[in-house]
């Protein structure tokens, strides 16, 4: 048998197959500071599905594992490369193949930007709603393979409520088309959501059929400020209850607001908790939906509610919510972690996150999509001498977040962080049916084989 | 080994089988006439998930084949009994458990009436959008094994958008949970939406964790008719390139009006075809985007566009719609198909049916959800000389339906009737994967072996 290399530039041609150390380095990790990174054997970067099926078949024969990566800004050490593998790199394949503002749908192959698409169909006057914080770099393919969420998955849902259909190509070498063009469909099982959010583990997706909303109206914006955690959260459960659902719900604890208010040099107003909250509804309806939030604020004692109908207000609004990484940055480095607790914990889970982080002498800020429960307590440390603190700050999370009925994931997935939470999560029946699903699609481990599912 | 019905008896007690063939043949069958009905060797009823366990494992030990079955209002055959199989009805599983408003969620089990929920999550200002025509009797059991559709999909999406979890009893007798109670979450594969639409071929779901929403407003309706089938489709997609997203819009061509407008006593203006559409945004936002639906269907060339805010009258607006069916029977048996095309596409679907029903000298009557190209053409027979006729009218429209890039079924299934069309919709790599998916879950054909998956 030839080299492995010989056959992977065979296959997608030589500039497009990368085995310099130095250079493969690059590709070795995401984001995720904690997760075991291993040292590919080559890098390759595909242009289509058919060089892709062939890559799959020459590792597939060579005995070779394959991890698939976007751009590489993943939270959870998904894309991390394993020793020896092939990382197989989407970014070539960027093309935005179909807009298709008749039904609404668009056709993509995974290393297009989030926010090109966004840009790209916003011209018909749609929107792809999917909006992790990352979208201005981030891939459709990395968003798809693990379903990422967004600010706006409240009322929009997350990647998997806009995907219609997939070609993915199987452990085989051989392209499976899932899903539909059309808007309902229940021929035969749910392939699409199986793929979907199954972190590379299952197949490589070549394309994507994605369903588009009509553009919504410009957001109308409210801040609250709270001076107990306890009303902020509160406040969340009433606007629950008063049956609103906007299209952004944002909270930021104390120490978010503090760092935030040092980095911008500006006041927030102190306070425990700021709720950030949108409407996009337009009109007379935004209108309503703001009142409803900013009486539900005001019942639950809120220090401060301000609205404001100018986009540009608004904007700067936001800023503060999407500063608070940055301003976080003054501290030392951080780690974001990842829980989902039912909206009426959330209060539980900042008061929890205190808990945390005075036991573990490390500052820990609470931010989160409130409206939906998704929250990522973010654990400053210093990488030189507090891992091991950062590391069980970033467990006690997690175990809070069962406790709380919740879940280890919201949106950035287990990948080879959280196999062993997983396990606890799902449990030995519920384990055992993942393993059944990865051998009959993936017999021998081909695909990113330390990820999701423990050894 | 003691006889199944003695070992059955000793699972679910005595009054929970029944074996006389005067009392089972009850259970043979659901609401598709073509569909191959078997005889059951017993039907049982347990009473909760406890017995289902231990009826699955009685049933696996002894090589007897299960057929789930909820009220029986399915269209596809699915729920049709096997030989020498049992019935396991899920009717006396029909507690509603829980509804916890401040997390807008309601559990509950299988045999649940679709109507009694919705009914009582409205008493907490909740909503759970899922509405088939037969929302007054089917289950809510049935409505997940099919991944149930209705009116309101065009704005609230199908079962599956509104599923958060479940229990599943397995092959095996053991009982998985899947999926959260939170909003969001990625924790491993996404095995709940694996399990909505399996039509009961990979285990029992014993308990499901739905989504629910804020109840909407009283919906506005809206009524336009078309000389013209084409002018009707033209209407469909200058609503959809408007950007409006009504919560409700059916379509009816020249047949169903006809049969209507006897069946009623009525005039509903005749011609080529009607459109009613609702809006449930409320106040102003209703009246914006009612009057976005009017404008495009006047620029289409509609005949007649009448709008109403009475919840009254909308009502009887759309008793024209939800009377079809009964409306058809003056004619003769009917039998209606499910293909969902793309929204661009309805009207050539439509002209095609008329042309089936030219060459098969039958009456169809094409009604569906034009707000996303689900349509149903419904065959009149007569079952004693034309049920050839039928089956080959029937297979002509799943033939079209896939020629104008749309799927054999929308939201009915595969059944027993459109296993081989599944096959060519999926194709070899799709149906292989369906396989190995079916057996890596029930390996020895346990669970409805004749349904969906070809022999």
């Amino acid at each position: 048998m030839r080299p492995l290399l010989a056959r992977l530039r065979s296959a997608v041609g030589d500039d497009a197959v990368l085995a310099d150390e130095d250079v493969t380095a690059a590709y070795r990790r995401d984001m995720m500071p904690l997760a075991p990174a291993g040292k590919p054997a080559a890098v390759v970067l595909p242009a289509d599905a058919g060089q892709v099926c062939r890559v799959v078949r020459t590792c597939a024969d060579a005995g070779v594992p394959i991890v698939v990566r976007g751009a590489g800004s993943g939270l959870s050490g998904a894309a991390n490369a394993v020793d020896g593998c092939v990382v197989l790199v989407t970014t070539r394949m960027d093309r935005i193949v179909e807009i298709d503002p008749d039904n609404r749908l668009a056709v993509v192959e995974p290393g297009v930007v989030n926010l090109d698409l966004r840009t790209a169909v916003e011209r018909h006057g749609l929107f792809y709603p999917p909006d992790p914080s990352s979208y201005d770099w981030c891939t459709i393919g990395g968003n798809l393979a693990t379903n990422a969420g967004g600010l706006c998955c409240v009322k929009y849902g997350v990647t998997t409520d806009s995907v219609l259909g997939l070609d993915v190509v199987l452990a085989t070498g051989e392209l499976l088309r899932t899903g539909r063009r059309t808007v309902k469909g229940v021929a035969g099982y749910d392939l699409t959501r199986l793929f979907v959010g199954s972190e590379g583990t299952l197949g490589v997706i070549t394309r994507a059929t994605l369903a588009l909303r009509p553009l919504p109206q410009a957001p109308m914006t409210l801040v609250a400020t709270f001076t107990t955690t306890r009303q902020a959260g509160d406040a969340v459960g009433r606007v629950v209850r008063a049956g609103v659902v906007p299209s952004l719900m944002e909270i930021m604890d104390r120490t978010c607001v503090e760092a935030v208010e040092r980095h911008l040099r500006t006041d927030l107003g102190g306070g425990a908790a700021l709720l950030v909250c949108q409407s996009d509804a337009g009109g007379e309806a935004a209108l309503r939906e703001l009142a409803a939030v900013a009486k539900a604020c005001e019942a639950a004692g809120a220090e401060l509610v301000h609205s404001t109908d100018d986009p540009a207000e608004g904007r700067d609004l936001l800023t503060a919510r999407r500063s608070v990484l940055p301003a976080l940055e003054a501290y030392g480095s951080w780690l974001t972690d990842d829980v989902c607790v039912p909206r009426d914990r959330i209060a539980d889970l900042i008061v929890g996150c205190e808990g945390i982080a005075d036991d573990t002498g490390l500052r820990i800020a609470v931010l989160g999509h409130a409206g939906d429960g998704n929250m990522h307590p973010t654990i400053v440390y210093d990488p030189a001498t507090q891992e091991a603190a950062a590391r069980l700050a970033f467990d006690r999370i997690l175990d809070l977040g069962l406790e709380l009925g919740g879940t280890i994931t919201g949106e950035h997935g287990v990948g080879k962080i959280k196999q062993d939470w997983l396990a606890r999560e799902l449990g030995p029946v519920g384990l055992r049916v993942h393993r059944d699903i990865k051998h009959a699609l993936d017999p021998t481990g081909l695909f990113n084989p330390t990820s999701m599912l423990p050894a």
